[in-house]
């Protein structure tokens, strides 16, 4: 179920802090309700999100969203999930991790999944609360890849190819346009991968 | 004046989209405005910024910010520049860029002036008002690097190489305990610079 929490999000959006377009055509009431709350926790405390404000955001019934996926802390745990993104994008040898995971990013993005970790950026605020957001990502992505690298200093490491992976949602998202969107996953991989793959190696 | 749009944002704020805490015991008058104006013009469409609510979060008259900084135009133009960044950025020959862009921009986030770019990231709504701000990092930082880049794919190169410096402020703000920020700067630079110089040399 989890995997369905950045479905919702164009590669662009990826949770903008105050978005208020409506969803597109393709969102169902479930895709609808995953905006909204992605929405509510990034840009609120997490003691001032509600379930109703959630429900009247995505325009649908507060009881909808209890059915679909149960309380508040449900649905957080549901947003703020990388759990899923981070086993994808750790699936692959050593040898060749870099590599897979720019494609794996890459080409998420492109089939409209969603970027896998750019949300986390909209958690950069000073509230206690909306790190919540940073602390899951710490667990559920820097501690991961930490495990997975052989050799010295794996936590710095890992830090820095969390941030090679967020630099490059970044970037496609802010040039939508632009040559990274022209480019095959391949080729972007080309570029981009053999930084990562070197972190990877130590 | 355009670089002091960023000094009084630390470095782990980086304009945060509903950061309402108050601003730290350093923040002057002018700093307050320039923080509240940077949350105003990342969280809201232009049409609806105010000189009157920017003042209102600043805690001053609004006449005072007009008297510092002009009317609203004028305050955006300063809040969304990242010429002074690009240029700092920039300075320094080719054969060495990546290891300065890596140093200038973590030294930069440890002097407490606010990471030069990361702010950005804030824009990435689908609000066309919010894309100002993407065209201005584009104008100023994606172009004015292309143009420094020699070889080809140079428009690609310089997108990846905005993605690394991004990505570096996000983790450095994402792991604010972290690792990364036990590094010194020249040792980040060393596990770190080698990708953008690369993408310099082509």
């Amino acid at each position: 179920m989890t995997t369905r929490a950045t479905a919702a999000v164009p590669p662009g959006a990826a949770a903008p802090a105050t978005d208020t377009a409506a969803p597109g055509p393709a969102a169902t009431g479930r895709d609808a309700i995953l905006l909204a709350a992605r929405r509510a926790f990034t840009q609120r405390p997490y003691a001032e999100v509600t379930i109703r404000g959630i429900a009247a955001d995505a325009g649908v019934s507060a009881s909808l969203v209890v059915k679909h996926f149960g309380r508040k802390e449900q649905l957080f745990n549901t947003v703020a999930d990388f759990g899923p993104a981070a086993e994808e994008l750790l699936g692959a040898p050593l040898h060749g991790l870099g590599r897979h995971m720019v494609l794996t990013l890459v080409r998420r993005r492109r089939e409209q999944k969603g970027d896998p970790l750019l949300r986390v950026v909209f958690s950069l605020g000073n509230h206690d609360e909306r790190s919540l957001l940073r602390d899951r990502f710490h667990e559920q992505v820097t501690a991961r890849l930490t495990e997975r690298l052989p050799g010295r200093e794996r936590a710095l490491r890992a830090e820095l190819i969390a941030g090679h992976l967020i630099g490059l949602g970044a970037t496609l998202s802010l040039h939508r346009e632009g040559a990274g969107s022209r480019a095959t996953p391949e080729h972007l991989a080309d570029l981009y991968a053999p930084a990562l793959q070197s972190l990877v190696e130590g």
